[in-house]
């Protein structure tokens, strides 16, 4: 097994880490239980990414000569380029971090390739390449859910006058507007969106540096690759930057929370597009028909969106009960957590983005809305409210007045003044109330336009909400905008640098 | 049911919300499974300090006029300093909102406490409530998260040359000191911080004056009520005020994050009283014996703090399982929700006290540690990277002939020098290696001084780091100070204007 | 210290337990901390029961001789009768065990009370008390859902011939009947019957005499306090026996299941009595108003019983979570365990009762469900088949035809000949379709006849179906009374043997 | 778009079920949301075996003539011997379903491949294959584990006589044999394969001739594909047959309860492989080395199998979480459950697979493990029992005597006179206990032949229970065989009759 001597299938059809220390033929069935390849794929670009960066400060340390840093480099460089080949996938190798060593090893001699693994181990290798995958995953929610707060924004803004019927425990509540809906839901994006800003900050750190948990002999320097990659700081202390997760775990939480709210979302659409509802025709690029009943226009991306805060729910179990009494500090059982970080956050952006898509496309049908924004005595609590300001009713009474009439099933002056005889010992008549007064409270336009608090329904109460959330989400995208700059400029340097080494 | 006049009785012993909508009589099974009184008493003092906000901003905007808001602001702040009395809490009342409304209506007559609930509902009531109480919960576990790191920066700093083996898989892997190990947990616990603090900027906005979800028609003050309450703003959109729960899920995950973090610890430190490790002794107050075995110390505490990331994990679980697909706005499925919210919050304090006072009375056998230290052939890496460093074999190669010489179970020249010829093709004595520099790369001490790096081993790394997180803790505790200050101000000018209230 | 002779104090104000071994006084928040108390209330009863055919069977072994087992049994007997009192659950004990050791001691003495637990550990004995408790939990469960599914069965064989619209993605599908529904739902109920009674096999085994996991050397008959106990067997391996609680795990998700399939129910519940629905008018002591919308009449049960899911679910997960990777034998954390099986397990017989009584007391509109059963095009799919069967159109080519013409929003014979030349080449009519053929084929009551096979929606389907069901409900209940009566006739037993100790 | 005469690409390459009611373009993107196929993989075989019985009933019930049935069913025969291609599983079709029927439809023409799916829906198509597939896991699991219980037995056989500790909360608690603690995990495993047993018959019913929910109109026979898929019956309401998962949910619990056992195993596993320990030296093929700790040899496949357990419950929590609170009947939603279930369930058999080979080669130090077993005082339970049985002293006092000697780290009698002069008043040498008395009660040997209960760790305890447990496993085997055989002859019978419809 000399360098560079070696055919490739010596260097690529056996696990490189094990030949010295382990002896045993092992089954392919057990080496694709052990590897972590499926999931690796996840992280296979950042692996080039934190080798070069890695490489470019063994280099410069003068820990890795240029006979072997230049070729080296080169291999990494081009790797980069094409992506990372087929074979390096191949489950025997039991990582990806096994297979492209074996790949360079190959391309750039055993004395080369057999250096890149100076100074650093797996662990903190993973662990780096898990924070610059996962990274770039935040980054691309935090983007679709400032794009979706946008739409709903500007569809709030086109409602402020479109009024509906608001509910609790389902049942017509009170009525509202279709923005003051909306904006109940952009709200809480805007609370998931500062979890993962959050998230970030504790994300962006490097592990790098760490090897096997205890540092390295070696002379490396951590803030040069943590500046490389783009990183804010070190994950100081090396047995915790090997040996946590929680950073990732964190990351799938605020993606539940996210996904549960929108499973509420979409359990609306569903409703709402149901045959007794009929507020709102999804366009039908999001539906489905059925194999045997040809009327059907199913909500299809609505119930799956709905479906997937379980699965993250379930992913995040899995993580944080895989962790669960883990002593220090790596244990191969956080191998099999990553997959469930893939699962979990990879397609969270496209979820994002799917409901954001069939918001933009809906067709709400403002008709029905109105229709149903009086049904269900939905006003008689401005009723019971007017009683308690204008003639000075105790509230509990009043409520319990209407609540009557209402039992009785109508809402005028006489069956109001028999429920006032029960519960006050007089009619509301006597009180000086009138029909008309009683026509003029139960009025949707009414009920609304009252109801001018900030954050409430009335339209002004609306435009202003809109105006605060939209300043909110500028400097939301303010922010975003600069983290994204942040990593440009680190990895523009990154290269500059390292092609400096290829050239050697 | 005339005011004033009726007997105790008939306000405490029925339901005063039911009165005038439903009929039929209930089942006490049924208001039992309907009450969620035993889940309220975690916010019924806080509903009498939400009361009394209210009540004053009702009174100052001439909402309530003085003749009812002075017996009632007397009859709350005489609640407040005594209690909630016991009756108060029977479950034939639906929630403790509503056992207090009973009590204060006997006290201050019906005119005046069926005025309380004007301009507002007990959807609102009960989301201020949930957030004051969780408020309290989540500094209290912040004060005692900075209680813990103090401890574990002390224990580092007496333990910066205090040699113990490191462990990967639970296996001997690499000397490391326990001053290493411990700044490993505080740096978890640091982070553990950092998201209940971030939680505490999205918890502590105030829901107040949503009413059922679209506040109300009454000209209320939410900006005073907030203020009184110690909330740095609102939460502005009041559908979404009173239907999510997010925030309090957030506190949830954090603490599951928590108390994952806390198992591992606890982990190790059954481990390490076990009689194979010896590494630590138990106070004996956080042990137990056994009923039959009279010799046995069990660790007792350790175990069940291990434990309750299973039980936080589970409440995390139950509140996303019964939010999920929840239409807009509130449902009824939210009472169900508050139980695990309470039985996975409200210890989490004192798990974190039992951890720190575990660790501050623990006797570490540093003798015992050193004696492990080096078994296992833990120095092996550093011997193959001293063959790297100073004789130029490529990485891979030295960890080859290492491996292989460990597999022949000796690392002396003559074991190496028979792998050096397998793998490298020469001897490593014909590169001038000597027995003496294969002892020197061996040594415990070497393996730790030249680990040298940020976050590393090495007593002057720990050292840095240990000034690092002080600074960091020192940070955190002045911030904490000034989020209790800030509290401790709103609830002053609360009380002063309540009595102003009261004394009309 | 010596029998008889020590004031009440001494015993039952410390820990018993740990006199001997361990010294250091115990803060209370610690004792609070290890003490199982709070959840051994549900097994308090079991634990007497549990003493008394331990003690019968040491006195019949000559193990415990008649001057301890007389006046041991009768203060036991006496306990049994009269209730555990309060001081045996004060948290000073580390748990119940404990505490009626120490109450027994002190009204049978020292000499006898140190006697009870011979040939035992606390470790068994809590084994077997969670194993009596749960059986009972599960017998109860298993009783309530026969009640459940006898008013389902009567339920449906009122409603054969009531014809309501199935739906599929909440959009209506096709006509079906409330019978079928129902049945849908009582076919789910009889195999979680089935779960608990699987379950039940494997739990009702004893562990008793399993001492601390190595059976003990005392000469004690583990058979006898089986039969005693009314178990079906040995749990034969004794440290399985005390080591694992997957049988109690077992019955958790199989509640979990029948909670998840309960909030399918409710959660139609909740739909079928919105105002948009109105299929269902819930008896009102099963429903709530609102504190101040007095028009309200929420269908809060079903909300609290659909939410439930989501506990047990909790539970669950924090059952799996605790007990994985726990070493053998019996770790503290298994304690912490327990209050997740009450918890889970305890109200699920209420649950299932709760639903029975809502279905009993609910008011159907047949009206409405009528009214809807023909909406939607939900017969399209018959009149597709229709084409198919009697004119040889190809299947999924009268399934484009009939989906055509309803996205043209018209099933009359112009607008499906339209569809059909573009489909098929040629119009329906040129086949000799004509509009009454149509008409029948849409006609409801057409579509719910034709669907005559075993379990369809057609009447007699559903007679026959009911017949098959009850057929199963009977069996069942035989069953479940030999359950009972086997339990009963061993109790009996029991109590006849200990009362001959009691009175030597 | 006439039979035979489309070129393939109109058939593959776009969604055949669509065509006719929805119009609109789909993205890729929302299609490969919305298509199953990535899980559908694991039912494609299935679904083929049920498109032949169910074209064999449609055939013998002459619903669908010779004319399309001969073609129709060559291709499928051929399509079963050869695999599906690859054009069925591009994500174009929303699932396998519509991507088989695309193909045959390209293959025996338009007017034949739209008569397949006469009858039938995708609702019962798949409620349909999940069972078959289901089933087959099962079945390769209760194989599995009837091979690990094997080798559990024999290997118990073999260690009746290997003393070794027994612990309790990690401490050294009693001694006992390799044989009983290995028992005891053969006699969780039998509770498993109980488990999976129990499940098999809920699952083995048949779904098919369900349709959407409501049976069809076309004159099927439900029983006659039943009894050619092998199943023992139909899932009689055809409601539930297509809109309940929860048959499917008890496997991923019972595999969640199997897989926390094997955690627990594993857990085990690693902790006797730790460098303290060595009771195991695991093969190597289980184990891997480090990439830079030249000297390791860590146990992975232990590490990863006991991680299992928390991707298992992750999965059940998804499963549980997307079917809660879905009305009735199939919605889109349950869709996105499969691929937890193929996650869940597909590789436990592996698992138990990999436990039972690494069981096998697993080489146990017999003498680490008697060293051991007399350890930290682990008969002092022994001792105490002596001087209740031989001297007469009460349990309690006996404990606390020997409890305070080894508190004084000594069981000589000196150190026992002394405590006993404490707690009895007076000392044990008085009552004629001797320094021989008490190293007879201290001897490991001594505390094991006397522990000879049924399930204890005496010798002839274990070999009794050995043979108890392998007639159990007997019995298991026979019944599996007789299910398998079932089967077997069913898919024979249906295969003869599918070529006698494929020669019309």
């Amino acid at each position: 097994m000399r360098p560079g001597g070696a055919p490739f299938s010596d260097f690529m059809q056996k696990d490189l880490v094990r030949a010295g220390r382990l002896s045993g033929v092992r089954t392919r069935d057990i080496e694709t239980f052990l590897s972590s390849m499926d999931a690796d794929r996840h992280i296979a670009d950042a692996d080039i990414l934190v080798d070069i960066a890695h490489l470019t400060m063994l280099a410069d340390q003068g820990i890795v000569g240029p006979e072997y840093a230049g070729p080296l480099m080169r291999s990494l460089l081009s790797l980069y380029e094409k992506g990372v080949p087929a074979e390096a996938f191949d489950s025997c190798h039991e990582d990806i971090h096994a297979g492209i060593e074996a790949f360079l090893t190959r391309e750039a001699g055993q004395e080369a390739g057999g250096r890149l693994h100076i100074g650093r181990s797996r662990n903190d290798e993973v662990a780096t390449c898990l924070r610059v995958r996962t990274r770039a995953d935040l980054l691309g929610q935090m983007k679709a859910l400032t794009g979706l707060r946008k739409i709903l924004l500007t569809l709030a803004a086109t409602h402020t006058g479109s009024v509906m019927p608001g509910f609790t425990h389902l049942q017509h509540a009170q009525p509202t507007t279709l923005a003051h809906h909306l904006l109940a839901y952009e709200q809480v994006f805007s609370r998931d969106y500062g979890r993962l800003y959050d998230a970030y900050a504790r994300l962006n750190q490097s592990p790098l540096g760490s090897a096997a948990f205890a540092t390295t002999g070696y002379p490396i320097d951590r803030e040069q690759t943590a500046g490389y990659l783009g990183f804010d700081g070190l994950v100081l202390n090396t047995m915790d930057a090997v040996a946590s997760r929680d950073v990732f775990i964190e990351v799938l939480a605020a993606d539940t929370l996210l996904l549960m709210s929108i499973s509420r979302f979409c359990e609306e659409l569903v409703l709402w597009s149901s045959l007794f509802v009929r507020f709102v025709d999804l366009d039908e690029i999001y539906c489905s028909t059925s194999s045997i009943m040809p009327q059907k226009k199913n909500p299809d991306v609505a119930e799956i969106l709905r479906s997937r805060a379980g699965t993250l729910l379930g992913r995040l179990v899995s993580a944080v009960t895989i962790m669960k009494g883990l002593p220090m500090s790596y244990n191969r059982d956080m191998q099999d957590l990553n997959p469930h970080l893939w699962e979990g956050i990879c397609d969270v952006r496209r979820d994002i983005d799917l409901l954001a898509g069939m918001l933009e496309t809906a067709s709400f049908d403002l008709h029905r809305m109105e229709e149903e924004a009086g049904c269900g005595f939905s006003t008689a609590t401005e009723l019971a409210d007017t009683l308690v300001r204008r003639y000075g009713i105790a509230f509990r009474t009043a409520h319990h007045i209407v609540g009557r009439a209402v039992r009785n099933r109508s809402l005028d002056l006489t069956t109001l003044d028999a429920a006032a005889e029960q519960f006050l010992g007089k009619s509301l008549s006597s009180l000086g109330v009138t029909e008309a007064d009683i026509r003029d409270a139960l009025s949707v336009q009414t009920g609304i336009a009252v109801r001018n608090h900030p954050g409430g329904p009335a339209p002004d109460a609306a435009l202003d909400a809109i105006r605060q959330q939209e300043h909110l989400l500028t400097g939301d995208l303010t922010r975003l905008t600069d983290l994204i700059a942040h990593l440009d400029k680190a990895t523009e340097k990154l290269f500059t640098d390292a092609k400096r080494i290829a050239a050697l």
